[in-house]
């Protein structure tokens, strides 16, 4: 038996427009500490837009790949995500960041009425359908709410009551979880935790994201 | 007596044309862990190129800026390195990435006849001086082995012979390293570790860093 094969979503590279740094990485050194084989994916679809990350403006005209920018955080060792078949990975991981509400699905801009990313939406459902764990940090878990809110799995995004109502609106059950915690699904197998909703610190971040790593990897069964 | 000030001098956001996004998230972390305060930091200037990540090619007629790109990492949370007094730093980290060697200074293009960026030469010498310590991760110490060579300090880039020759040219002891060991210079105060000059992996790398950030934070006495 080979090492657990967990594929990890991204969707951009800065937290204001893609996939959140800080949470990328810590998800990409826990998984490698555990022995895991990591799969990095993301779609290879434009931005929503460019957001300047000094002054938290978006740059007018300026347009960058989701896929391209992903691979800066995976050292260009990234496949584009219509490449990935669900059958080839033992499990699913999805940081948060901006990206994750802007460019794998529409939530930062529609709340509960939402639409997911097509080849997004494919290996998510892929996944769970095969009975594999799903993990989701930060603002992801929006989007397994709406993929996947008819089955109202347990999650959570920390304690933004705003959120967790779209979150329930979508179908999910939505409990409140400190910055350093974990909500764990068991049946649904899915894992969550606030990161970046909380956090005021990266070790605050990472301590949540170190446990949904090991929580996830339990889940897998070997 | 207050929190560590530690100063993390990034080169933009990315491997090939910025500041290695592993190692800079990772000696984030670990500071972050031991109670240090961090002040991330980087030149307001363009970069040398933009490259893209996913095909490793340049990127025709872009332009990115250092500071505005290094700020995806730090969250916004960074200044511009020509604002920045060494006497505010307890020690100073330099992550690599190819934009220590292409944006900080000219050592990827000009070898032992690098020349290096004069805001980066002033924060770098300024807490030198001043008797703090530094450290230097993967190919960074290119730029220590520059502005401090007439001091013969002992630093590593890992066991590339033509690397290790070049900085040697310009007055360090190059010492060979292995992935998850660091070098210490004591007199000089120079930590330095191999990092993504060897590692094959985020957990290779992330040992010797975390080793560094250790080391460094001792040499602050504190």
């Amino acid at each position: 038996m080979g090492k657990v094969k967990v594929g990890v979503l991204l969707s951009g590279c800065g937290v204001y427009d893609g996939a959140e740094i800080h949470e990328a990485v810590i998800t990409l050194l826990a998984l490698d500490r555990a022995g895991a084989e990591i799969v990095a994916m993301a779609p290879n679809v434009d931005q929503l837009h460019v957001i300047n990350h000094l002054t938290g403006d978006v740059v007018p005209g300026e347009k960058r790949n989701v896929l391209v920018e992903a691979a800066r955080i995976a050292r260009g060792n990234i496949r584009d995500l219509a490449t990935v078949d669900p059958a080839e990975l033992d499990a699913l991981i999805l940081p948060g960041g901006f990206g994750a509400a802007k460019n794998l699905c529409d939530f930062a801009l529609k709340g509960a009425d939402c639409q997911v990313h097509p080849e997004v939406a494919r290996v998510v459902q892929g996944v769970h359908q095969q009975g594999k764990p799903i993990g989701a940090i930060c603002i992801a878990p929006a989007l397994i709410a709406k993929l996947l809110g008819q089955e109202h799995p347990k999650l959570t995004i920390g304690t933004d009551k705003d959120t967790a109502a779209a979150l329930e609106k979508m179908g999910a059950c939505h409990e409140a979880c400190g910055v350093e915690g974990v909500v764990v699904d068991q049946k649904a197998k899915i894992v969550t935790t606030p990161a970046y909703m909380l956090a005021r610190s990266i070790a605050e971040a990472a301590t949540g994201i170190e446990k949904l790593v090991k929580e996830v990897l339990a889940l897998c069964g070997r």
